[in-house]
C-alpha cells in the first residue's frame, strides 16, 4: 500500500500548494457555476473541484468513502454535486463553499444513480440490499423506497441487484435487475406513490443499460447471452426486443480485459458507435433499424466510445494494454484521424460543453489533461492523484446522465 | 403611448412588489446559476431575472435600450447574459450581482448576435454600419472589425446589412450578407486575423439563417427568391445548394402576417419542423435528404416552431390573428394533441433545459406562463410587462443559440 501513502501525501501538498489561501474560511467567491466540474479521486476518496474555463483545479473536498467506481450527477442549478459511492454512501457537494452539504450512507453496496428530470430526485441503484431508493435532491430525507423484489424459482422474497439506472422524462427511472432478468420503469410524479411497469424475460442478467440521448430507447447489456435488450418507450405499448444478436460474440472471440460500460457508447446523428466486446473494433450500429452497418479498426480492446457534443467525433480509450492510449474517429470519414498518449491507464473522457475540449484522466500518471478537440493540442494539464471519473455541470441539462 | 406609460408604472410597482428587500444594497446571494434565466421587457427596456427551479421573478436590471427584437447569449459559466439591443446597444448583465457590468454602444442598428464554442468571443450583426464586430467576452472590447463590404452593379465599396449570425465550432461564426446575396464564415480562431470564407451568388436577399444542433448545416431563408439556400459545413469542398424549392410559394398564396424567424425551425431526431410561409400548416422535412414529407395543418401562420429538448413534441406559436394560441405536435403521431391558450399574443417559448416545462410570453397580456409538457397544465403564471423573448443559461452549453 505504498502507493496509497505517497498519494495520501501528494493530496495534501497539491491541496497546500493549489489553493492558497482558497480553502478553509475564506468566504466564497461569487461566480458561475456554468463552468465547473469534479474528477473522482479513486484512491483517496476525494472530490477534486475543477473550473473549465481557466482549466485549473479550484478545490478538493475529501470524506466520501470507496470512490471505485463513483458517479456524479448535479442538481439543476449547477452548484450541488451528487457523489454515489461504491460503499453506498451518497453525499451532496457544494461546490461553490467547497464543503459536504449532506451525506448519507444508503445501501451496503451501490453501483451509481440519477436525477429526475426537473431536478427535485435523486435515485440510487444498489447490489445490498438490491433495489433502487430515491431522495429529496435538497434534503436527502428518502421519499422512496423500491426494493427489486422478485421470485426465482418459487423461492419469493429474493432481491435483486440493481443496474443501469437512468432518468427518463416525467420523473421516471428506467433499470434494469440483473438476478432477475427484468427492466423496471419507475414513474415517481407522485413520489409518495411510486408506479413501476416491469418488463420481465428480457434476457440473461442485464449487466449495464443506456438509454438514447432523446430518452427513447432504453438498451440493456445482457452478461448471460448474446445480444441487447432494447425498450422503445416512445411505443403505444412498449416492449422488449432483441437487437445486435452476434453483439458479444465474434468469430474468434478474444480474452475481455474490462467489460465495457454501456453508458460509453456514442450516438451521433442517425448512427451508434459501440466498443465491440474483446475485439479492436468500433461497431457502427444504425439507430433507425438497430443493424450492424461498419466496424472500424481501433488500436484495443475499446472501453469508452465517446461523442463530441456534435456528433463530428467520436473519442475511444482501450482497456490493458493499450489503456495509454486515446483515439479519434471522423464520423464523415468513418476512419481514425488522429491518436494521442495522454498518460498512463486512461480511465475517463469528458468534452466541455460545446465540445471545444475534451477533459481525460490518466490514473497512473496521477494526471488530467486537457485536449483542444480541433488540433489535438494540449491545452493544460492538471496533478490530481488517481484520477477516474470526470463530469461537468452541464450534464446537469442532459437527459440520462 | 398611454400603454407605454402604464407599463412603466407597472415596472416600478412590480419591481417594488415582487423584489421586496432583495434590489438596491443587499448582497448577492451564493447560489448556482444553471437554473436561471431572463425576460426581454420589450417595452421599457428592462430585463427581467427569472429562477427556473422556483419559477418565480427574481429581480430586474433596466437601461437596456430599444429591446424590439433583441436577443441574448450567455457567457459560459452562466453568470453574464449579452443582451443585443436594436439601437446598436451590447449589454453585459451579472445575473447574481443585478447589475450591468459593462455596455457599449457598437453600432447604429443591430439585430443579434452570438457567442463562440469556447465562450471568449461575443459578435454582433449589424445593419448599420453593415457588418459583423468581434468583442472580448469578459472586457467587451472589441477585437475585430468585419465589415460586410461588396461591390454591387460595380459600385465598391457598400455595406451589407448581416443578418442569421451563428457560432460554429473552432471559434468561427457563420453569417449571411441580405444586399449581397452571400453567407460568409470567419474563423476567428486568431481574432487579431479573422480568416472569412465568402460563399456568393448564394439566393436572392438571406433574410435570417439557422444552423442545425449539430453545426453541420447552415441555412438562409431567401426573401427575394423561393427556396432556401444551404451550406454543408462537413463537406470536404463546402458549397452551397438550393433545397425546398416550393417552400415559401405554395398554390394559394395567403397574405404573410409575420415573417417566420428561421431560428424557430425545430429540428427532432432526423426530422425538421418549419413554419410554412402564410399557411396554415407546419412542414415536415427529412434532414437526410432535405425532401419535404408532410405537413401538419394548425391553428394560423405558424411564427415559432419548437421541438422539446428530447424531440417527441413540438411546439407552434401563430402570427395574428391567432396569437393568442399554442399548439402541441407530437412527432410520433405527426399531429396536434393539446391546444392551449396562455394569453394574447405569444411572442416566444423557452424549454426548461431537459423539457419538463416551456415558458411562453404573452405580450399584451403582461404575462408569462409556465407549463408541464406532460400534462399541459399551468405550473406558475409571472406578471412582466409586454413580455418577449426568454432566454435560460442552459443555452451557454448548445450550439447555434
Amino acid at each position: 500500500m505504498k502507493r496509497r501513502e505517497w498519494l495520501a501525501a501528494a493530496a495534501t501538498l497539491s491541496s497546500v500548494a493549489a489553493l492558497g489561501g482558497l480553502t478553509g474560511c475564506a468566504a466564497p467567491t461569487l461566480r458561475g457555476t456554468g463552468d465547473l466540474g469534479v474528477v473522482i479521486g479513486r484512491a483517496n476518496g476525494t472530490l477534486y473541484l475543477v473550473d473549465t474555463s481557466s482549466r485549473s483545479l479550484i478545490g478538493e473536498v475529501p470524506g466520501l468513502g470507496d470512490l471505485s467506481h463513483a458517479s456524479v450527477v448535479f442538481s439543476r442549478d449547477g452548484r450541488f454535486a451528487y457523489v454515489f459511492a461504491r460503499d453506498g454512501g451518497l453525499t451532496m457537494v457544494d461546490l461553490l463553499t467547497q464543503r459536504i452539504t449532506r451525506r448519507v450512507m444508503q445501501a451496503g453496496n451501490s453501483i451509481g444513480g440519477a436525477i429526475s428530470d426537473d431536478g427535485t430526485l435523486v435515485a440510487a441503484q444498489n447490489y445490498t440490499p438490491g433495489g433502487v431508493k430515491v431522495f429529496d435532491a435538497r434534503t436527502l430525507e428518502i421519499v422512496a423506497d423500491i426494493p427489486a423484489l422478485y421470485d426465482p424459482l418459487g423461492t419469493p422474497g429474493k432481491l435483486s441487484r440493481v443496474v443501469g439506472l437512468v432518468d427518463l422524462p416525467g420523473r421516471r427511472f428506467a433499470y434494469s435487475l440483473f438476478d432477475a432478468d427484468a427492466i423496471w420503469v419507475t414513474d415517481c410524479s407522485d413520489p409518495k406513490k411510486p408506479l413501476t411497469q416491469k418488463f420481465n424475460g428480457i434476457g440473461r442478467q442485464p449487466y449495464d443499460a443506456l438509454v438514447t440521448p432523446d430518452g427513447r430507447h432504453y438498451i440493456a447489456g445482457l452478461f448471460g447471452e448474446d445480444g441487447l435488450a432494447m425498450l422503445d418507450l416512445w411505443a403505444d405499448n412498449p416492449g422488449v426486443r432483441r437487437i445486435l444478436g452476434g453483439y458479444g460474440k465474434g468469430q474468434e472471440p478474444l480474452p475481455v480485459y474490462k467489460m465495457p460500460h454501456l453508458r460509453g457508447w456514442a450516438v451521433a446523428g442517425r448512427r451508434a458507435y459501440l466498443p465491440a466486446i474483446g475485439r479492436h473494433e468500433v461497431l457502427v450500429v444504425d439507430t433507425d433499424n438497430w443493424q450492424e452497418v461498419g466496424r472500424i479498426p481501433v488500436a484495443g480492446q475499446p472501453v469508452f466510445v465517446m461523442a463530441r457534443p456534435d456528433g463530428r467525433q467520436v473519442w475511444v480509450n482501450f482497456a490493458v494494454p493499450d489503456y495509454h492510449r486515446v483515439q479519434v474517429i471522423d464520423t464523415q470519414r468513418q476512419q481514425i484521424v488522429q491518436t494521442i498518449e495522454p498518460g498512463k491507464a486512461v480511465l475517463h473522457m469528458e468534452f466541455t460543453p460545446r465540445g471545444d475540449a475534451v477533459w481525460i484522466s490518466s490514473r497512473d500518471d496521477d494526471r488530467v489533461s486537457v485536449f483542444d478537440t480541433a488540433g489535438f493540442r494540449r491545452l493544460a494539464q492538471l496533478e490530481v492523484p488517481a484520477p477516474s471519473g470526470i463530469f461537468f455541470t452541464s450534464r446537469a441539462a442532459r437527459m440520462g446522465f
